[in-house]
């Protein structure tokens, strides 16, 4: 499972990340980190900043974490290469590159087209996609993408799917069964539903607080424990339920995980602002009543049965 | 697992109607049937045919059939309320209702008066809310919509949930656990994913012609033998996914019934097209290299390992 | 100018049509009805109210009106040629059909298909294509519809086009110059932009209060004083951009017409929802400073320079 | 007018600037230029190369141009700021900023608090905003930005409206009618219907190789003689028309612009793809067709009545 590191200060506070990296292993049992996607709000930084943030997290997370993904997608092609070389010489375990979306690839060839020349620019390093059509507004077909990839993109290694459309997931699977890709779900409030079409793994921004409980999930899917994974599932998915209708995105994210670890994460950057102090307080209401919160010491009656 | 029913000539031959159920109950081992709903084109009858139509399901299925549920929703509340009660009067099994989509209900009150009020029309008839946002533009969650229902919509029975959001899916279930509602998902292509989430059926066009090796996927998810559920499950997904690079919709499921079944289905009503040639070409071939053809007598080389 | 009608009471009040010929004939300035369209709530009400609502009108309108269209467009291809042969045999001036909605015609040929059948069931009678993409989700360009439609629909007279993309517009109208086509445009809030592209009337809901205004507007725009027209039509915008952030739609035209003209038009139908109070009351304080009630006899301080 | 710059090889080719600002001003009679936006693909180009850019055509374009308005828009909000430093520093005339569009804001504040941070890094330069919701999905009204925007952005000088929504566009001019902000609309292809609702002067792409006969329409609606506007605006609408079936963006414009200039633009970037040749031979013929290839000394009989 993999944690979406999530924060960025005004000006970046690199202090934090060893403790971060330690929060995540020893708390959450997070131990694969993907670093500047859309919760680390990579696009939001600068060149620089990408740079500087991907070297602190393979320094911190040596000998601790098992796999460090550098998320170097960019609207240019050539910042994206850049990127791409840098991470690879830094040492990170792999790169991970979302379709461009101001400019749109319109149909298959033109998409692998761009992602293979980044991936050149790495020979030496696994490369995942991250397909996440609602965000970047390119509709092509995950499954249309991997058709044949190997072909094009010998270091292709894997998938971050954030979609529902589970035809499109299944069937990546599916045609690629000989293959040793890892499939990657990238919806964590129905991770369920996608492990039982043949996910390998997880992505997401949950995970930064979520992750003990959601490999509780996994231990009870891998032992055919189905009755419990269901209820992990439901546990996660009212949590996730209770803060979408306050609104959600990677502020409240930031918030929460704040709340959870103890670690200040710091505001967002603009065009992204502050979560507002009700969110945070009914946030953390919730995260109590489920039992969410590590350091809830009050035991009461006031426990969702979810457990 | 619920058959939306196919078919209607440009006059309805409902000379087949004996044929079809017979067909449905011993080739496809489905017994329970939804009548004028997307796949039988009841939003393009006249009011007196779907009267018609619901009459002779509800005839013809008598003894044979578990459930015939009448699909009542309209754009003009009168006529569903007039659809519900002639449901009633003939002795159908339930009725559903489509969310109304030209002018569309803007909050979830407006929405659950809309339902209440037809279902006051047959107020001894079980009742079920049909949830598909994509046909219909209206977001309201279904999970939303459940809570409370029972106190508006004493009848309320279940719902049919054609969507691939499965955060909101679950938490109809996990919700409404203690209460006996049915939780029928409507999105063939993935129903794996939902059986994994709790639904309790299915309800959908392919069950026609699938509804056999449906059924031997939900054997083997009942007996949690997940391998074998999955293998199911991707035998589908890839006559889906060959047939939705195709273009398919409504009037490809006629066709492909009626190849499957030998009844003719006859052509679609306007606005909809006759499925090409080509596409039933095309199909076909892709039936028989699946086994799909229940009159393959040919178990040839071109067979994909599909069992 | 054509006036889409609003009203449908829970029963509708067909007492009061006659007072509504009268009002927008001599207030408003308005002798073309649309009757059963969007706003009428057309689609709400059954097969056996709308005739008798169309009945109503072109009885009421007779000796009064120039032209009474009725608008029989319909989810039922069957219901939709019951609804023209009606209008023929009442004496309408021309019918008036939206493209089906639900199951939606996948291209311009169909589509025509399906417009021919409607239209063939009222031979005499001229016919109107109702264009409102937004709406119905059919994106198929009204310049491609009209391209060679005489040939298909020799009843065919012209066009309503809700819709901002001018480009369409302006090539439906460049494309036909030499036909006696209408070019009326359905979003009263941009008109001025649709007349410099040739249009050749309008047909909207705003026109039940603002029709007066309108037809200044219109007279600005006949004598090349643009300067006096775009005044017009930023008076106009100014009460509709107010009430767009209020949320505005047909339940509000209601409301504001009852306001205006003094006739009670009765609340919307399910699924729509009667405005709020507090709409009412913002409606009518706007409508006040701008002037736009004609029994505003208090000429104070607090008009905005709106004339 | 403005014109947006196109070109951009795999590695730009700066040569070619200068011949390139002497073909708008002499051929076209374009003075007023706006660099590194949508058309000129901007965002695909990395930071020093966008810098370059706006150097080259600062420095070639003086004593030639009126005004070279530099896009500075970026993701981050840093680099955003870099670039409107720099532009200050080489001696722009102004430089415009696209709504953030893969994190978005989500209030109209949060967008203004965003665009001021940019506007701050270069005190001195007009700023301008580029509100185009279709590429962006920030669907913030550019009326409502603009309200109060003097208090926030002190420099701010104008909007590039990108968009059909004329009751937005015109609710911008009506409100803001006393300062002295530029309106330039950016939908070149009904150009004539912002005219008339007070838009102020346009950018856009087609201006590059139809600004020549957009200027003839400027001053045929300036005379008032909205007769002959029409006429040239239908001519522009036909070529727009033909090649938006052709399917038309970015790389198809510079492809007819190597075409009717004869200036080499070099194909796109990645994610784009070079104009087929298919497309390159139809767009010759129409333009040949409508006497829109400045060199076409065959005046033959296939003109169309555009003139």
């Amino acid at each position: 499972m993999f944690q979406e590191v999530t924060f960025s200060f005004r000006e970046i506070n690199f202090s934090v990340i060893g403790q971060y990296v330690d929060y995540l292993v020893k708390e959450q049992g997070v131990k694969n980190i993907f670093v500047n996607g859309t919760t680390g709000e990579g696009l939001s930084l600068s060149i620089s900043e990408r740079r500087r943030v991907a070297e602190e997290w393979v320094t911190k997370g040596r000998n601790k974490l098992d796999q460090v993904v550098i998320h170097v997608g960019a609207l240019s092609l050539k910042e994206s290469q850049e990127l791409a070389q840098h991470a690879a010489e830094i040492g990170a375990d792999g790169i991970a590159v979302i379709a461009p979306f101001f400019l749109k690839p319109w149909n298959k060839d033109v998409l692998i087209n761009f992602l293979k020349e980044v991936a050149a620019a790495a020979p030496a390093l696994p490369f995942y996609y991250y397909h996440i059509p609602a965000l970047t507004g390119v509709k092509i077909r995950a499954e249309e993408v991997l058709d044949g990839i190997q072909e094009k993109i010998p270091t292709f290694q894997g998938l971050k799917f954030s979609d529902t459309d589970l035809l499109d997931f299944g069937q990546c699977v599916d045609q690629n069964r000989q293959r040793q890709f890892a499939f990657l779900f990238g919806v964590d409030e129905q991770l369920l539903s996608a492990l039982v079409m043949g996910a390998t793994g997880a992505v997401g921004s949950t995970y930064n607080y979520l992750g003990k409980k959601t490999n509780q999930m996994l231990e009870a899917f891998e032992r055919k424990d189905f009755s419990s994974a269901l209820n992990h599932q439901f546990c996660i998915q009212r949590f996730i339920n209770f803060v979408v209708k306050l609104g959600f995105g990677v502020s409240q994210t930031k918030a929460i995980m704040t709340l959870v670890s103890g670690i200040p994460m710091g505001p967002p950057r603009l065009p992204l602002q502050k979560a507002s102090r009700e969110f945070t307080d009914n946030a953390e209401a919730k995260l109590r009543s489920l039992d969410f919160l590590s350091f809830n010491d009050l035991k009461d009656g006031n426990l969702e049965a979810c457990s």
